[in-house]
């Protein structure tokens, strides 16, 4: 942490700031500049508030230096982590494709597109069971009688399912049927359910709210791990800009920035990321071609007929093709599809 | 609802479409341009998924023309609503000024916050007993005996207590406590709590999200109002953008906004707005002169020891100037603090 | 300047750049801390280039500590500078109002327009004769024809000219005609343009562009000024973010922001800022309540037949009602429209 | 062009609209609603402002249909352009390299940073000789100096030379020297210089603004393109977003954004879109495989004293890895470095 101060800070100023910085226990080390005097301060900067330093006198700013997170780091753990989820490791040499419509709807469209996934070479099925919409109006999903419908999948299809959970009070339920809890984006920083989640033994598919920094990402990612659950897939969705051709803009360089800074795999969402099934394709090899660990696509049997985000799925016949494409990319990355 | 055809589609790709609309229940009416067809449809298309018409062959989009919210507009009701929290009355004349400290910490420190913005003229008490942190290491608040020590407050002050709820399982605790419960930013979508708060009878303070829309602000709204609760405050507390120099950028202009779209009040955080405390008054008073209902302000008596958002709080002394110069403005707009 | 080193850097890795350091004239002083050195470097850190120490092997980040503009900051001058405008005083205690049209059309236009806004009490009076427009089939302005028919409604109204420079090719041209120059949003870092400014005797209203941050703005104010000019005022025309009910967001936090960082003057123009007409008042009233020391806002005789910007300009009745709604702002903020 | 009434639009409101609309020489077809009237206009709405409409009583909204841009458009011209430049076809079945120095400084410099890329297999190089630089205090570039240095260079390398020109008063001069002309990002709208290059016969490699919505950047393109210059290469280079661990956030969605709605080449920068080199790889596969024709990168013999963009520059080394990379991916893609 250093601590800048006013260039009209007094000598006594200077003595006072430094006093204070001593009684929270930490170490100052003033350097005297010609505009003004800077306080270099040792010691674990993430056990005091910035407030208790930059709202003292004659203080201009307070900067941390150290990153806010510890186990989320490449530094507390060098080799990357791989999650395994239902047998199918996320995080090694393989990239994974999850696939799977938006909502659960019917028997016949979840188990109708299991199978078409599966012989496409998906990884794992998504499904929507409780779904958090903008609109009051919109359907909010089939809930318990959508998980069922999931595992009924798993049963027939052998793939393991990602589904995702909204609430601490329903962690438990979703954990019986998934094998892989998603958070959605809107709740990556609803911390009640964060902390029930890094409680379980699943593995957990953490979404970047859409304007989630990367500090702010992998602080989430944090709460899930310093409760106890160290497995923890992260998913770029797209952020929020001022763009309008994409219904998000999809930020392929948080997946280098985040295996600079992290050991957690992640995935990537160009459904979510773009909202347009035409640009799917492309931006799922840009995707690998960045270096993400797998994918994350809407597929549905009849995009139009969907209960929700039709217009970001793909028919079977075009998924079909999206895995022809990435698996072009992921060879010449030297992967393959796992 | 709009629809535009691309430009070569041909007329039997067109009466696809109008075929199509017909059978959703909707009233097409379709005007042959130069360039391309566009496909007026009447009827109420929030009941229809856009999908089913912009995924149809030869369709270039989709545009719609009502509002996505009924309840929460001024088309469905044209006088401001008035909401009574403890017996103030919030969106009429008078303009109201909610403070207290971002986090209960100890009795002492909340008993003597209400005091000191009571004798300065505030309006209702605000403290945080259950905390949204962005780290999972930081203080997450007393919990319910936070929720205590505010109805304490209340006793000693006669202030009406402003409190967030974090979820959905809280919130007949909470509402036990609090004369109006807060929605934090993070939550603004969280659709599990929105529909519980929907079903209670007290009233409502909607943060906007910082990333959220207008739109999507009132679409939560919505969520409150349709479950049967149409006591609702919105607040504008600042969206994420580009900027650097403020912690958010507090974005006034969804003041007159909301005016003119919806009958619902608003008022306005310019702590978490610019997480500055240096920068309060002059937003406050740019809040009033742009229309708001009111303020809510973070103050504590000590900011440098506060246990969260010390640097966008205010002392006791600058909150008295804060009262000062936002009753000028206020007087300027010929209304006064309620 | 602070270098952070990496955590795995060694003694030799520190004293590598400690050496290099002193090789650029500056003086280091390591801090040895626990997980990583920092080292705060005292000195002149505008004369390096940033990399020529943040690439040295095993630094982490180099953090600049002074502001990046001199001439601009309110260190290097303390009082507020008052810019004269055709006698006009910019930044005392008066608030001016500056009003016109978007583009000059007619010399009926613009000679009707003159004596409009001031008889309603405007101070200075806008108008475009060089446009920027986003289309190249949109009218582009009348050039110098524009000109002198705004010398000639400065002849019959007395009122001061403000208009828009376009290349530095131009300049003198337009200084001959207009009392106040102004740098549109797009040409905020149009450094030759900005350049040439810097050699005129005249005034210059600099636009901040839709995307810059507080020190680019001033950091273009810092071009004029070192050239010779301090004759500059700012202007917050709004910025672009995810938001769809503007045509821009208005960023007002920037106006006491400003206040200070900086001694310049500076006026908010919500015509640009909001887009919308009906946002115009309750925008200019929020404005002065923030501290801004003027306005400039488009006026026209009949918005719906203006050349351009007709969505965000004032009828000569709305621009009345506006004047009585700003000076009761103005005069609560003890200062006058003068 | 759609017009959107208010709800409370009696039959009169709708004719006088009707009438206008058709004295403004386009046809109205008013779709009488239950909660509304929209009017259908046939013609070229590009003729008219859209103020003209949406300014008259009880309009609500005028929602354009067509593309502001012509001449731009995949549907003006269905095949892709070609952009000869020095030989090297630009848009095509080849993936392009340019690379070089981000301001040209030396002889040394640049000659030697022309063969080491050449031999790496680059196919233009890039160099600055004018730069637009934030501080006034920065190195400016060499000016003409600089333009004949990189004259000396293809001479030497037989490489084509792509240098920026920053006013419409220095075009002859660069297009002297230069084989591709580059508008910056912060001209991507100084209409004067499209204006200047629209009239000379060499190509033109135009950056996108950092704020540029893609109609807004494509109707640069058309200022070029409507002069008589149909030699125009997009170049996307990062746009500017909340996000803090790039100093851009490059949005490689536009890419097939492009593709599908226009007819012109687009190649990436990802040394300006990240900020960072050790993000340069990476993002420059996920570019290729996003569908990108190319890319343009910083190279420097040794970047920690390059005079500008350090940070973002390559070694020759690194460069070398770079184009391995990339030559796997383009194969993957069925296409190859030309």
């Amino acid at each position: 942490m250093i601590i800048v101060m006013k260039s009209h800070a007094s000598e006594s100023d200077i003595a006072h700031v430094v006093e204070r910085v001593k009684a929270l226990g930490l170490n100052p080390h003033p350097v005297y500049g010609v505009e003004r005097t800077i306080i270099g301060v040792i010691g674990d900067e993430r056990l005091i508030q910035k407030e208790q330093l930059s709202l003292l006198p004659h203080v201009e700013d307070v900067i941390p230096i150290l990153k806010p997170y510890k186990l989320a780091s490449r530094e507390f753990r060098q080799e990357n982590t791989i999650v395994h989820v239902a047998g199918v490791p996320v995080g090694g040499k393989g990239v994974i494709v999850i696939a799977g419509p938006c909502s659960v709807e019917t028997e016949e469209q979840v188990l109708g597109t299991a199978e078409a996934v599966k012989a496409a070479g998906a990884s794992l099925l998504r499904g929507g069971a409780y779904k958090p919409r903008t609109s009051p109006y919109a359907f909010q999903g089939l809930g318990e009688d959508g998980l069922k419908l999931l595992a009924k999948a798993r049963e027939k299809t052998g793939l393991g399912i990602v589904t995702e959970v909204m609430e601490a009070a329903e962690v438990d339920l979703v954990a019986d049927h998934a094998d892989l809890l998603q958070v959605g984006a809107r709740n990556m920083q609803n911390t009640k359910l964060l902390r029930a989640l890094s409680k379980i033994k699943k593995p957990i598919l953490l979404k970047r709210n859409f304007s989630a920094t990367l500090n702010e990402f992998l602080m989430s990612a944090e709460y899930i791990l310093s409760g106890g659950n160290d497995q923890v897939i992260l998913c770029e969705r797209g952020i929020r800009t001022f763009v309008e051709y994409t219904r998000n803009t999809l930020d392929l360089n948080i997946v280098p920035a985040v295996k600079q800074l992290s050991h957690l795999p992640i995935i990537v969402d160009p459904s979510h990321g773009t909202g347009r099934h035409d640009l799917i394709v492309p931006m799922s090899r840009a995707a690998i071609a960045a270096g993400a660990d797998g994918l994350i696509v809407e597929v549905h049997p009849n995009p139009s007929e969907a209960y929700s985000d039709g217009e970001q799925s793909l028919t079977f016949s075009a998924f079909r093709e999206l895995m022809s494409e990435v698996k072009c990319i992921a060879t010449a990355m030297g992967r393959n599809i796992s």
